[in-house]
Parts: C-alpha cells; sequence; structure tokens
C-alpha cells in the first residue's frame, strides 16, 4: 500500500508571457529564415505564462557556466526547503520519518548532490539514502515516483522524499539558433516540486505496478550537449511524433494489470507539449479534457521538466480527488527516449494506518535507524 | 537472496607509475612552495602506478569541457561493453534477463546517459530501467551495489546490471595548484567495471542489509567546483580522518544484524587513499591484511572512484572466494561524505536455483516484459 501524497509545488516570482516571449523572439531573431515557423510552434504550445527565477532581462544574458551553475545552487537552496516542508505535511511526516531522497534535477550540476544539503539543514537522519539523478531529464519525475515505490515495496515501513528542482531558465543559450532551440526558449519553465511517497498509509495515489520504456533508436532525440557555457538542449523535430510508440507502451502496462489505458478514471502525463497530449488522447481514445492537469501545467507553468508529473498530480488534489479506488496511470517521458510509467488507485487514506506510525512514534521506536531488514538467507 | 555475483574490471591501456607522477609532480610545479610536501603526499599513497585512457602527454593538455566531455563518451563506448558482457557472463545471464542499469560515473556527463546507448545497442530489454547516478562520486559504486539490493529485495526475480564508469584523468585541471589537487592528480586512476546483482541464484555475496550514513556537516570537504573547464575535484585535508566518523557507522550497521565489525571473513572497503584503509584498520581493530583487496585496487590502479569497491569484490573472487557463509562488509565512501555500506555472506552458488532461471526460459514465460507485479491493496 504505497501511497504518493500530495505534491507541493512553487513558481518563482518572475512571470514572462506569451506575448512576451512572442516579441523577444521577434526582436531577438529578426534575421531569422524560420522566424515565422518558430513563432507559429511557440504559438501552438499553449503556453500562455512561464515563471522564471530571476527578471528576463537577466535570464537573456550568459554569464558563464561557472556563474550559472552557483545560481541554479543559490536558487535551489532558497527554494526547494518551502516545498519540502509543505510536502512533508501534506503526507503528516516530519523529516525523521524519511527514509530516502529522490532528486531529479536536469538544469544545474552540484556534487555532492543538494541531498546532503537537504539532510544536514531540514534535519533529515544521517541514515536517508539520497538518490540523485540528473540524466533522465522531463522522465525524473516517473522515474522518482517509481523508484519510490520500489524502495517501499522492498522496505514496506520506508518512506521516500522526491524533490524536482528545475530552472530551465538557466540552461537559455543565446547563441543556439536551430528552430528546435528557439521553440523551447518559449516552451520550458522553472519550478521546485516536493511529494512524499509512504509505505504504509497516506492519502493519495496508491502505486500499485510500475514500469520503464526506452524507445528504440531515438537516443540523440533529446539530449544535452555537454560545453564550456553549460548544457545545450537539443531538440529533434521528431519528438513530437513519439506518442506513436509509447502509447502502446502505456497500452500495454495497463493491460498486464487488467487495465485498459483507454478506459482510466484518471491520467497524469507529462506534458511535454501540446502534440504530446493531443497525440495520447487521440492513441488511446481518451476526451482531451482526462488530461486536464497536465493541460493546465502547461498552460499556466510551462514545460517545467521533472515537475510536471507532480504539478499535475497536486492539481488532481486540487480538484478535490477522486472517489476511493478510482484508478489511473501516471507517465514522464524524457531523454532516451524514456517512459517512466505507473498505474495506481486513488485513496483517500486508510485510517486503520495512521495511528500504527503515531504509535511508533510514541514508543520511541524508529525504524529510521534500523535499516531495511533483509530476512538472513 | 540477492547475490552480487563476480564483477568485471578493466583498465585502459596506458600507464603512469608512481616514480613518472614523482618526477611530472617536480617538473611541472618546481616553483610551488609546497611542492616537497605534495610529493611526500603522492609518495605516501603507496600507488605504484595506474592506469589512463589517453598518453599522459595528452592528459595533461586541456582541449576544453567540450572535447573532454566527448573524448568521455567515446572512451565510455568503447570501454563499457566488454564489462558488461564479461559481468552478465560471470552471471551466468543474457541482457535479456536484466531489469534494471544502474550507472555510475562522475567523471563525465550525458543526457541521455550511457544507459540509453547500452540498451539500444547491446541487447537489453526495452523495459531495462535506467539508474544513471553521478553525483555520489566515488560513494557511486557501494549505492549502486545498495540500490540493486534494494530493487531485487522489491522484486526477487529482478536482475540488475551495475556498471561504474570512471575517467578521473579527463578530470585533470592544470590550474588548479592546491595541495590536495596536486595530491590527487597523483591518487585517481581510471577504469571501467560492472556486476550483476541477481535476485535468485548465482554466486557470490548474498547482500542481507545496507545503510547509507551522511557525515554531518561535511557537505563541502569532497566536491566539484563546476566551470566552464569542466569538474573540479575539491579535497579537504580533513578527508583522510574521516573514518573517525565512519567507523562507528560501520559498527553500529554490523550491529543491528547482530555481527561485529571487527569480527567479520572479508572486508571490501573503499580505498579512497591509504589513511581511510590504516585507520579503519585501527578503528574496526582488525589486521591490515583483512583489507588487502582494497590495498591490492589502490597499489596497482590508484583510486578508481566508484569502481574501487567492484575491482576489491574481484579479487576476492580471484583469490578464490570464501567458505560458504562466511560473514563480510562492503562500503563505499564519497562526497557528501556519504558511505554507502552492505552487509552479506559469501556464496558459492544456490545450484537448486539455478535450474529455476533455465525453466522459467525454456516455457517462455519472461518476467521481463511484466512489470514486477505489486498485489492490488
Amino acid at each position: 500500500m504505497v501511497t504518493l501524497c500530495k505534491p507541493a509545488v512553487a513558481v518563482p516570482e518572475y512571470v514572462i508571457t506569451m506575448e512576451e516571449t512572442l516579441d523577444l523572439a521577434r526582436a531577438r531573431h529578426a534575421d531569422h529564415p524560420q522566424l515565422p515557423l518558430a513563432l507559429r510552434l511557440i504559438g501552438n504550445t499553449g503556453v500562455t505564462r512561464r515563471h522564471i527565477v530571476q527578471p528576463i532581462e537577466e535570464t537573456l544574458k550568459h554569464p558563464g557556466f561557472e556563474e550559472r551553475n552557483a545560481l541554479y545552487e543559490a536558487e535551489a537552496k532558497a527554494r526547494v526547503p518551502g516545498v519540502v516542508k509543505e510536502a512533508l505535511a501534506n503526507a503528516r511526516l516530519t523529516p525523521a520519518d524519511i527514509d530516502m531522497i529522490v532528486y531529479v534535477s536536469c538544469t544545474g550540476f552540484m556534487m555532492p548532490s543538494l541531498t546532503a544539503w537537504l539532510i544536514n539543514t531540514m534535519g533529515f537522519p544521517s541514515h536517508t539514502r539520497q538518490v540523485p539523478i540528473a540524466q533522465l531529464g522531463c522522465a525524473g519525475g516517473g522515474a522518482a515516483v517509481n523508484r519510490a515505490h520500489d524502495f517501499c515495496t522492498a522496505y514496506p515501513d520506508a518512506n521516500v522524499l522526491i524533490v524536482a528542482c528545475e530552472f530551465c531558465s538557466l540552461c537559455y543559450q543565446p547563441t543556439d539558433l536551430a528552430v528546435g532551440t528557439l521553440l523551447s526558449n518559449g516552451l520550458f519553465g522553472d519550478a521546485v516540486a516536493s511529494a512524499v511517497v509512504r509505505g504504509r498509509g497516506g492519502a493519495g495515489i496508491r502505486l500499485e505496478r510500475n514500469n520503464s520504456y526506452l524507445v528504440p533508436g531515438t537516443e540523440d532525440w533529446i539530449a544535452y550537449s555537454v560545453r564550456a557555457t553549460g548544457f545545450h538542449f537539443l531538440l529533434d523535430k521528431r519528438v513530437p511524433g513519439t506518442m506513436e510508440p509509447l502509447a502502446p507502451a502505456l497500452r500495454e502496462l495497463a493491460g498486464e494489470h487488467g487495465w485498459d489505458a483507454g478506459d482510466l478514471d484518471f491520467y497524469i502525463i507529462h506534458a511535454g507539449g501540446p502534440r504530446i497530449l493531443d497525440d495520447l488522447s487521440r492513441y488511446l481514445e481518451v476526451p482531451p479534457e482526462d488530461f486536464r492537469f497536465s493541460r493546465a501545467t502547461l498552460t499556466e507553468y510551462g514545460n517545467i521538466a521533472s515537475a510536471v508529473v507532480l504539478d499535475a498530480v497536486r492539481r488532481l488534489f486540487d480538484e478535490g480527488g477522486l472517489a476511493e479506488g478510482a484508478r489511473g496511470i501516471l507517465a514522464g517521458f524524457g531523454p532516451g527516449i524514456t517512459a517512466e510509467m505507473c498505474l495506481g488507485r486513488w485513496t483517500n487514506g486508510d485510517s486503520a494506518a495512521e495511528p500504527r506510525l503515531d504509535a511508533r512514534r510514541i514508543v520511541g521506536y524508529s525504524p529510521r535507524h534500523a535499516a531495511p531488514a533483509r530476512t538472513v538467507a
């Protein structure tokens, strides 16, 4: 009974609207032969506004990889603790209850990962496992949920904290002029998100089955070129068409669980762009309205990378949730091209499980310091 | 009955000896006020030779982060498949049997991770989970074993492939002149390693319990500064003293399992440097000879980062292994400062388990495509 509890999401205070984005593209790329195409693609995203960690004037400068990465670290330290506290409160847990932190972020690089700083400054146990993942990009949110699910399956008393920290604006590369880059410049936004996966108890999505799928031969469709100027995002024009191979993977996963991917009660889908949602709606034969959580994320925040699926889940909660046992799917897509998918049922909470956790605390027994035990072979 | 099978390890063909390292330090840093200290520290490492992916003349140049990272990718693609094939053969498995790849590497950065390329080119199932971890540095080897252990605990029919790819020579920074850097320049070596953790069957170390430990307040003791010139390794002079807080963590883990960390049959310890091994021998009150596997890795290859623990396990196998049920500990240490530790027993293989795997193949049932199932709540 592993449960993804209500995520907390925060977006930065600086906002750029679609109109401002289009004006900027016109002003900066007036001579670009494919400007009309870029403007049309940006317009088609449906992203009405995005939030970024700095004013747009600062965002458009490139102060060098070192300064940008230092900014990533400073912004992460300023913005992540708030969502972590809220996610813990949503799950009715404290830092002392956490056994693992899965930290997904592809827009900055720190070693040690922010996980060490979080443990040191927020009171997580020194035994908290750290799973920092940078290289799954937008699929990181789904991967984090799935690895948390796996860990709690192994150790049913465990709780896992997920953190997604994406400052896509810090990967803006002014010298990159491919149409895919111009589109990306108008698509991605910044956000931080966090959620707890509880091994027992909690309300939200009870995770039942997960899987991963790599679309063969698409390694270079979404990629970073790593250079002195930092990470350069490469987006192949074939990417928007990836729901053709991925829809069957979602169908397969649902089928293995005895479910029909076209007949579920909720859909939490990575909103990489509008065509992903449109195509998946068509391939799975579900009404576009079923993707309203992902669509709202895309419209209001842009593509916030690994944080999309957590924000979409947050919106499902904010809508009031669902009836007990409602069935759904969560899927993140990213470089590889990789899909990280899971199936779950909505639960309004298992009141029987809650007192157990409290009792455990009262009697002073904490499984946090005892490593999850394996029966001796 | 999760078992870490025999690792495969390969080191590159270019060799630099201790004497050559000292000569280079003398020639390049003749005016450095702390040259005598640096020479003494390098001499004390006991690293007699190291293997590197390019001739030393090339290694000493810095062609820029982009070119270096491209070299990382090319060398990884050239060198990793060999150890992966050998590790699979050691575990008597094929790519089709693998459910997850944990790829640890802190000396280059690719998105997508090399995992996608491995899956595409070596015939791993499209459903193979990818867990690329860059930010745990030298602790990555222990972390990979522990996350593999967790996954197989959740899904006992699963098998996990571990890959450690470390080309430390590609992080050489000629302009960094701190004593810690000069020491690092004489300490780290290149290697690739791979091993399979089998959920059932297999011979090697039967994993029984794992845990992680972050030494409070030591985030900046081992760190990367991320710059236009790439990753700059920062090593604080307090790092060699970290066995004082880490030895109790090893004792605690063993104690929780009813074992005495000072009275085990084998020790696989990250050989970060000679003092780690000397101190741990003292703190745990075990003879230095018990750390012979790690010591041999350090002497013959240098500190090969996340690959150290896999190479030390390989040496335990090469020595002929141990009696059935012999008890031991494996511990990786890295930035954070993080320890990733596990306990296990030597097994010469469970012959009863092997036919089951074969039978499964014969009847055409493959759990690879069926996601690990959770009982419906």
